[in-house]
């Protein structure tokens, strides 16, 4: 099948616009079909705003419920059995879209996805991984940010694997560098998880590079991050404030003096140089790994261009054989375990 | 006794010239003495390069050894008894010093500190308090960072209990607000040891305004925030490494053609203007809190003002009766623990 993408058009914190956009510039651009899910009403007037679009492989499915940014995740989910978010995830468990993609509330989209698809056989915990530039330009990824809370060192033992498997097969690194997010470098270092899933770690088939702290997540040294849902929410959400404040308080800054703004207007192509290096739009959204299908989700805050980019980067994950490389790896390590601790 | 402040002439990545400069910026500017504690060779020698300092209320006391940031802390600790680190530290429980600063091995600081000094009664374990700039200019500050893992609620308690007394007494705020790192706003939300703190937290005589998101840090809405130790120090060093990103790209950037770097230099005194903005060098390190005497830590890369700045605020520190107020404190909240549990 081609790829076909369901793609919840009530996501975003500005939706249905964003989606809308993001939807014809992929369609246009990419080999890919869109099936925008939501109320009928809203997203047909919002796409007749562009004509261009009826000539693009875009089609509506009629979802009558909205999630919110304010539900709470599994009542939510309980409750609005016909949101667009459990219509798209259930078109792909039909086998009607190859994956699906969100800009709504993070834990209902992964507490649907759980529900509905399920877990790739041997999955204890599915999770979710953030991608980021790092500084020499390249790609890292980081899992769990998805509120894995209180894991357990098999929990991350199992995150490596996935977090490896789907570096290797999106970004063509063949031997991707994964390291354990802690606060010390030595297998000593760190709290009892983290000491604990090192030893797991380092007898896993992978390239394993061994703890790695706070600042060396965007020093490109590392491909894939692991870390406990807990502790990577947090990082996750602190490297969104600190971005935030440099550049608001350079943006302040640049505008006290007319000297400077003529300086700011001479270096205006920098900055948006930099916002693009910087730009977490580009990368295409967050895939939980572990679930039986392809579901992406991105910022509340997306972009047209957000969009367009988690569209194609989950047409070209459901292209790729990860979700089998997933469950023969963990089949892999299972009777290891088991042998070590009779 | 007047301020005296024992300084670690040997910890900076730099030692001993920024502690020197800092030392001769404090003893001019504040009224304070300063101890340089280090090899007297060593130290002398760089001193003489500022013949100013012979006016100056600075003395040189002689420690023969030097625990470096490569060395395992607890080791060195035990091995190296002369260090500048040990030996400074005695300095204040001897009475002839009022605090001790050191830009040195952090983990080796912390633990000579509670060996030497000792905790003060009621305090499970000496936690560290980053202090940091946020967005509306104000201070904000972070405990634990100092590597207290696999914290229990209690201690979280105490850290919370500490921070406030530390806060209100060193920035003049009446009831400064105290958050929990945590990844959702609802007390339901984060992880065992958040949930069972929460509970504790909100129960003290302080003004805890609930859990507060990574994103939060750095907002200036909320004074003192809560974590382990492990989560704070990841928290501390991801925000080195985003800060670092930021400005590392910009400035490429900037450089990359002649308009720009016209533009650049229009812009220069915006560019320090935020670089003075961001410094965590005006903000005088981290004091360790909960032990018997002022203990600050600063940077391994401070430069003079780091040292300077944080001369000054230990004598501003030693002056205030924090010391007094946690021990009352603490003893407060102890016969309601004991009254809940039996």
């Amino acid at each position: 099948m081609a790829s076909v993408i369901a793609l919840d058009a009530m996501g975003s914190d500005r939706a249905p616009k964003p989606e809308i956009e993001g939807a014809i510039q992929a369609a246009r651009h990419f080999d890919v079909r869109v099936l925008l899910v939501g109320p009928e009403d809203i997203v047909r007037a919002e796409l007749q705003r562009h004509p261009a679009a009826a000539l693009l492989p875009i089609e509506v499915v009629h979802a009558s419920e909205v999630i919110t940014m304010e539900d709470k995740a599994v009542q939510a989910v309980r409750a609005k059995r016909d949101s667009s978010m459990r219509v798209g995830v259930r078109l792909v468990r039909d086998g009607r879209a190859t994956g699906f993609v969100t800009a709504g509330n993070t834990g209902a989209a992964m507490a649907t996805a759980k529900m509905v698809l399920g877990a790739i056989p041997g999955v204890d915990r599915p999770a979710l991984a953030a991608v980021f530039p790092t500084a020499l330009g390249t790609a890292a990824s980081l899992l769990d940010v998805g509120a894995n809370v209180d894991c357990k060192p098999h929990n991350l033992e199992q995150f490596a694997v996935m977090g490896e498997i789907y570096f290797r097969s999106m970004f063509g690194t063949k031997r991707p560098r994964v390291g354990l997010l802690s606060i010390g470098e030595e297998e000593s270092k760190g709290n009892e998880l983290t000491r604990e899933s090192f030893a797991l770690l380092k007898q896993l088939p992978i390239n394993f590079v061994g703890n790695v702290e706070g600042r060396d997540l965007y020093n490109g040294e590392v491909d894939v991050i692991v870390a406990d849902g807990f502790v990577g929410n947090v990082a996750l959400k602190i490297s969104e404030g600190v971005a935030h404040l440099v550049r608001n308080t350079l943006k302040e800054s640049l505008k006290a003096t007319i000297t400077r703004q003529v300086g700011a207007l001479l270096s205006r192509s920098a900055f948006s140089d930099f916002k693009k290096r910087l730009d977490h739009t580009e990368y295409g959204g967050a895939p939980l790994l572990g679930i039986k299908g392809v579901c992406f989700i991105t910022h509340g805050s997306s972009n047209a261009n957000a969009i367009k980019n988690a569209i194609r980067v989950a047409a070209e994950f459901a292209e790729k054989p990860i979700e089998g490389e997933i469950e023969k790896a963990l089949a892999a390590i299972k009777p290891k375990e088991v042998a070590n601790t009779i």
